[in-house]
């Protein structure tokens, strides 16, 4: 079984071509290398994220043989815009050069680095040396003369008249006054901005991906709006989600994200506990989506109207909260899409419907898609677009996708890019629990945030390792984290074990090292019921209608809340990026700094690891990155009890107790007292 | 000054393409992704470096979204052959892929990985699980039914009948005997060799270029022919060095490079200690190329004729010794091409060529060509290639290249690959001592070895560090560092103060961490006289000549033959790859493996870092690469001593002397007694 040769041929052909000809050699534009470019994601086959108001920091290794003064910039443009901005590299040790980019609006940049011979900087720094190491330098006066001359043929306007202002003094002067006048700042910047830049060079073209502050930084709270209700009978509505908003705006959340909010099918429905059969009451997994009363665009009855719908956007809006919306491809057995479009879907030779299988386990209850279906293109791939543009039709900007690994990665690259096109505004939120490989991709390809493996990295060397990987590494520019430390599918041992300072821990981790975070509702609460044995919470919400008492005792609403709004002062917990960790002598004591860009201070944090006993440890004050001295004093700001007092010298001790296993500092050791 | 905005428009136009259609995304092609190949220098735009017999080991990131099971090849050529041939890649954690292939000829391959949903492997996959757990399997015998009639159509001969045979047995079985049957090894096999390879995707095309053995391993002597005598004022000739020979193979030495041997110009002659007059006995330096007797195609007469050269190349390879001659393109102000290719150089305004300077120093026995005078291209590239094509014809193979980082990136990659298409067994050795970028880029380009920073790593940190960077990172693939112990440039500190310990340390050092080492005669002697705060000899033999007597006492010629022997011996020190470093708990102790391919074996090397005190440590036996507890016994062989012993236990105890500063050491724990 082979392929045409030809074809292959054709294909690897380019790989045999790195023996250029000496036509291509002998191209000016290939002495200088460009190399090393950052940020660069897949060598520019993808963008690079950032949100609005961040700056660009764009470095690149720019070389060439010889003594040449080489000098580079940094050419950007909106993919809208019409003419590129230019901005001047610096050199930095080692042939690095670097310029930072204020990103001031949203959308899609690119950007792409120049490097040329400035031949005449180059000319004046040997022509210095030379002066000063007292040489006689009669015929670099003649050199310098001819280069003017030539910049004179280039120039026009103001910049011809001075040029010619600097030949006739040439003609008139001393040797020394010469050499003097060709090395006057006025001269070189004449010269810098006339130059003829020889052997013009470009670094291959990178993207970034501007989106608003909100796809960096916020904090997100879930619920199943069928249990906002005082009674398992009674069916929660918008209505009762929209009398819930001022209790999740005085936690401090931003997003209100809701699993399926469309009908649910009644085939093979799961009951309970994920029972194979439902009793009459039974409502439903909400990610068996479709039935009679319609599909993906369809609400679930029982939950209200779209004027309801609509009216919860709006109530959320003015809390300051966005309504965040699952985007489920799977399809109940009674989706109207199985009717309508048979050729969506994988047959069997038996006439029925594939359902969903991670065998041996099945999901009776799910058929699910088959995008290469031999109808599938284009109908189904614009259906699915389309079922996303509905709802931002009804005001929704953020969907959580749920699955995105088991559907084609091409489908998101174009699906998420085409919607994005008109709506820049919109977010999608990525569920794949898989491996790192296709959760990186899929962050490549358009998700502008990730689920990931925080909910499982509980001691100090995963935190460590774990936060080392997504700050330090190439994932940094593409892949926002978003530490969920929870979910309705998930229900983490640790959390299961270690009771109320267990979910104090794990809400402190969360909202310091990300500067996205979220939580499922019953988290406030300390709910961790599991199936014996399981990360699966016992009488999941996923199957039935779970009414909470949302004020009861051991609730930790208050230190959510305060933990939240820190987050909201606090620029340095805009980001997971900026963190470093220190030293604290104790393994299960975690203490780490948080810092913004361009700030000075820093956060400290220290957090217990374990909810069962208190801990305690000497600590490092990092005195040596303000250059202090280890026996120096530093005011402190406890930022959780907003009192200041004061470190003498680098080693501290700390012990945190279970029920107050955090502590959040601020120190500024330049600015001496803190304001 | 701006270029063409329409110009730059279509540059960066790709750029924004990311967003790709959806007649893009729904090619099958795109489905599978192929990311982070390996060895992968620059994207495939240059060979990573392998020599011939070394087995080529590739992986490849390789996933998709759902299910299906994948499969995978490495496709292969050299450029010469006209079909690919395809390896076989299997599986390991983490969607990663691996295929080992063996290069057993020289010349420029490339590779490129293929993937491919195995339709009927995951299909079989998935069927074994449900009978596993008992599920009723009558809709999957009917799929595997229909898979196999699919295939049949494919399907030819031999294949044809077996699948014929196979499905009339599905209609006659049992349902447990046809699942039987569709699970089969031989269906299995039939099935995979008629796969039609749904969604085959292709990673982008490398290239590895497979050099002959010495490009990897050898053992360089450098000396200047005109010293070969026994009296400054007799010029040394050809027919002295063929004298040395013997000497020089009993050392155990595989190459023979002299400086360059042209005529050497007169004017502004530089005399004994590079001073600025010469007197009438000086020779001048050998990199002041050119003079009426002719240029680099040019024999300096007092060396002999071309006839002498032939027969010391000839001699040399009756002794297993190869000339490496030295490529500098400078000239000396009297070189013929002054005044028959005057459009070469470049010429200043007072009508003088412009000499050599790194301001403020000047060179003023040296002219560099221009190589992008407007008369340069093509006649000066093509003569400097005629140059080296020249001496390849004369029997030379090996070029050491003075300075190449101030001479053009793309000549060098057009010369190289233009020489090398026809001598294949051209080895070039770059010669830059400069910032990393530079150094590493021309190894990029083509040259086949590197001069490194090893002459000035000293400290146990400093080696470990450098080795670290060689060997475990991207340079690792087109890299290869020639470890140098000390050049006419070069006359390092350590070795000036440590006295004939140091000589041995450097000695050991080079030649058990490198494939390739080399040495500047007179470091078997110990010379070590410096000027006074410098790096240069004093009475430097690049302005002089420099009689010796090769016997003195004290000399270190039977160490460096003895470590030379054991290098031919040991496959482990035929490469600076397979270096691990392990703990001597003494920081003025260095203490590592080397492990050679597919070998189970170690040498294991210590060495002292101070020339001036005996040093002791405990060091670590590393039983638990054997998974052996910490008090096994293991047999050792003294490799220099010749001597066998046991170790009990994990730690031991080493003190070595300046007088005997290093020991290496067989171990083959898993074998038990050593051979």
């Amino acid at each position: 079984m082979t392929l045409s040769s030809r074809h292959i041929d054709r294909f690897a052909e380019a790989a045999f071509e790195s023996a250029f000809s000496l036509k291509d050699a002998a191209d000016p534009a290939h002495r200088i290398v460009i190399a090393h470019l950052s940020p660069s994601v897949d060598q520019g086959r993808f963008p690079a994220k950032r949100v609005e108001g961040d700056t660009l920091t764009v470095e690149a290794d720019i070389f060439a043989d010889g003594h040449e003064a080489l000098a580079a910039v940094v050419a950007i443009k909106r993919e809208e815009e019409v003419t590129w901005r230019r901005v001047a590299m610096t050199a930095l040790p080692n042939d690095r050069w670097r310029a930072r980019i204020r990103l001031a609006s949203r959308g899609r940049y690119a950007f792409f680095v120049e490097g040329w011979a400035d031949i005449y900087r180059g000319f004046a720094r040997d022509l210095a040396k030379k002066r000063d190491a007292g040489r006689k330098l009669d015929v670099e006066r003649h050199e310098g003369h001819v280069l003017i001359v030539e910049a004179r043929k280039r120039a026009a306007g103001d910049a011809a008249a001075s040029l010619d202002a600097i030949l006739r003094d040439l003609e008139t002067a001393s040797a020394d006054e010469g050499i003097e006048r060709l090395l006057a700042p006025e001269t070189l910047q004449l010269m810098a901005a006339l130059d003829e830049r020889k052997f013009l060079t470009r670094g291959e073209a990178q993207t970034v991906e501007v989106e608003r502050k909100a796809a960096g930084f916020a904090s997100w709270y879930e619920l199943f709006p069928r249990s906002q209700t005082d009674a398992p009978k009674r069916h929660g509505t918008f209505r009762d989600v929209i009398a819930r908003l001022p209790a999740i705006r005085d936690m401090g959340f931003d997003v209100l994200y809701m699993p399926p909010i469309h009908p649910i099918g009644t085939t093979h429905r799961k009951g309970r506990n994920n029972s194979l059969h439902a009793g009459p009451d039974d409502p439903g997994s909400t990610y068996a989506i479709g039935s009679a009363e319609g599909g993906h665009t369809a609400i679930h009855p029982e939950l209200g109207t779209l004027a309801d719908f609509h009216a919860l956007v709006g109530a959320a809006a003015e809390q300051g909260i966005e309504i965040a919306l699952d985007f489920a491809i799977q399809c109940s057995p009674d989706h109207p899409w199985l009717k309508e479009h048979p050729e969506w879907f994988n047959w069997r030779p038996d006439g029925t419907v594939k359902y969903a299988e991670n065998p041996p386990k099945t999901y009776e209850d799910i058929v699910n898609v088959d995008f290469y279906a031999p109808g599938a293109l284009p109908g189904l791939w614009r259906a699915l677009r389309d079922v996303v543009v509905y709802w931002i039709e009804q005001g929704v900007r953020i969907f959580r996708v749920d699955n995105p690994h088991t559907k084609p990665l091409p489908f998101w690259q174009w699906m998420i890019a085409d919607v994005r096109k008109k709506h820049p505004d919109v977010i999608f939120f990525s569920e794949a629990f898989t491996r790192p490989n296709m959760m990186y991709h899929l962050a490549k390809v358009g998700f502008g945030q990730s689920y990931t493996y925080f909910t499982w990295r509980n001691t100090k060397r995963e935190l460590t390792d774990y936060l080392t990987e997504l700050t330090m590494t190439e994932v940094r520019d593409f892949y926002r984290p978003n530490f969920f430390v929870n979910t309705p599918d998930i229900n983490p041992p640790f959390l299961q074990s270690g009771g109320r300072p267990a979910f104090l821990i794990r809400a402190a981790l969360a909202t310091t090292l990300s500067g996205l975070w979220g939580m499922y509702s019953g988290f406030e609460l300390c709910e961790a019921d599991a199936l014996p044995g399981r990360e699966e919470y016992k009488n999941s919400e996923k199957y039935e209608i779970k009414p909470r008492d949302w004020s009861q005792p051991g609730n930790i609403a208050a230190e959510i809340a305060q933990l939240n709004a820190l987050r909201k002062r606090e620029p340095a917990l805009h980001s997971h990026l900026g963190v470093t960790f220190y030293n604290i002598f104790n393994d299960r004591m975690l203490y780490y700094a948080k810092t913004a860009p361009s700030r000075d201070d820093k956060l400290l944090i220290a957090v217990s690891l374990n909810p069962h006993d208190a801990e305690e440890g000497d600590f490092e004050v990092p005195l040596w990155e303000w250059q202090l001295p280890d026996d120096e004093s530093v005011a402190v700001e406890d930022l959780l009890q907003g009192r200041r007092f004061t470190w003498q010298g680098k080693v501290q001790h700390l012990r945190l107790e279970p029920a107050s296993p955090y502590r959040i500092w601020r120190i500024r050791p330049r600015e001496g007292a803190l304001p």
